[in-house]
């Protein structure tokens, strides 16, 4: 059984729709915001996994980079604004890292995808930072809820913007899906 | 209040996420697989939207091309198996039309997105095939469920392929989110 290390119920929602069967254990780390994108989120990826006890543990962590600066989870309303404002109209970087310690082997992978946004009115900003939703989301938007009407595009992994990079977990858990 | 000509439970789902406000009108039409991939779609969404009375209706029609042949709902399992060999471990392309009928004038837009299927194993077409997610499916496929185990990546607009191209929505009804 896949114990799944973290506390993000979107993570929760891919690995149920795929059907795979798994538990989660919410893990206690400190997170570091150091390095590049890639060896940042595979770092944190296994801190999580190695946070929780298990015979096959799943961490992950993503993350936002735009010009290749890190934006986590804005503080409140206003550095939400800024986070929306800076990816306006352009092309930014979601870096998911994952990492399964399984019978005290590590594995580790990490997947990009790059997300375009609208050219969006202050309006529209206004109107999102009205929803919330930007609470609690890395770089400030959720890309499978009304911030769906903020992007323009993806060219990746869509699932790894949510959370969970599909087609990288499944070659790094052969028997996922069994 | 705008009227959704469709169907569709991922139509529905996503206008959801987007928080607008909207009924369900199913519609009864004949739909055309004649003309090139542009045509096709927004021609189909035209005639839904037709179908259906109301001052603001929305008529959306989503179909998968590959090689620029169209890949509908498959009849049976065969024929699924058979779509599905046919995308595995390349790219194909989705695209939706859109067409608002709204005061007697129409506005029409459509949408692709390409779509690239991970290098699937037998077994892997098999295991999809036995969930039965393929059924009422063009191409064969759900991304947003199962199948979301089949994409290696997506360059495009996500929704699109799921049903209902929301970049391309908004551009077309500007006061969709007020």
């Amino acid at each position: 059984m896949l114990i799944l290390a973290s506390r993000s119920p979107q993570r929760r929602a891919i690995l149920q729709q795929l059907g795979v069967r798994f538990e989660v254990v919410v893990p206690e780390v400190e997170e570091t915001e150091e390095g590049d994108p890639r060896g940042l989120v595979i770092e944190n990826a296994l801190r999580k996994a190695r946070a929780v006890e298990g015979a096959r543990v799943l961490g992950v962590d993503t993350t936002v980079f735009v010009d290749g600066v890190i934006h986590g989870k804005p503080r409140d309303s206003q550095q939400a604004r800024r986070f929306l404002e800076r990816l306006n109209g352009r092309k930014h970087d979601v870096w998911s890292g994952i990492a399964i310690v399984e019978d005290g082997e590590e594995r580790t992978s990490a997947a990009v995808t790059h997300v375009t946004f609208r050219e969006l009115q202050p309006a529209e900003i206004e109107w999102y930072i009205g929803t919330g939703e930007w609470r609690d989301r890395a770089g400030a938007y959720a890309i499978q809820g009304r911030g769906s009407a903020l992007v323009e595009r993806v060219e990746g992994d869509f699932w790894n913007v949510v959370g969970l990079p599909v087609p990288e977990l499944i070659r790094l858990v052969p028997d996922l899906l069994d």
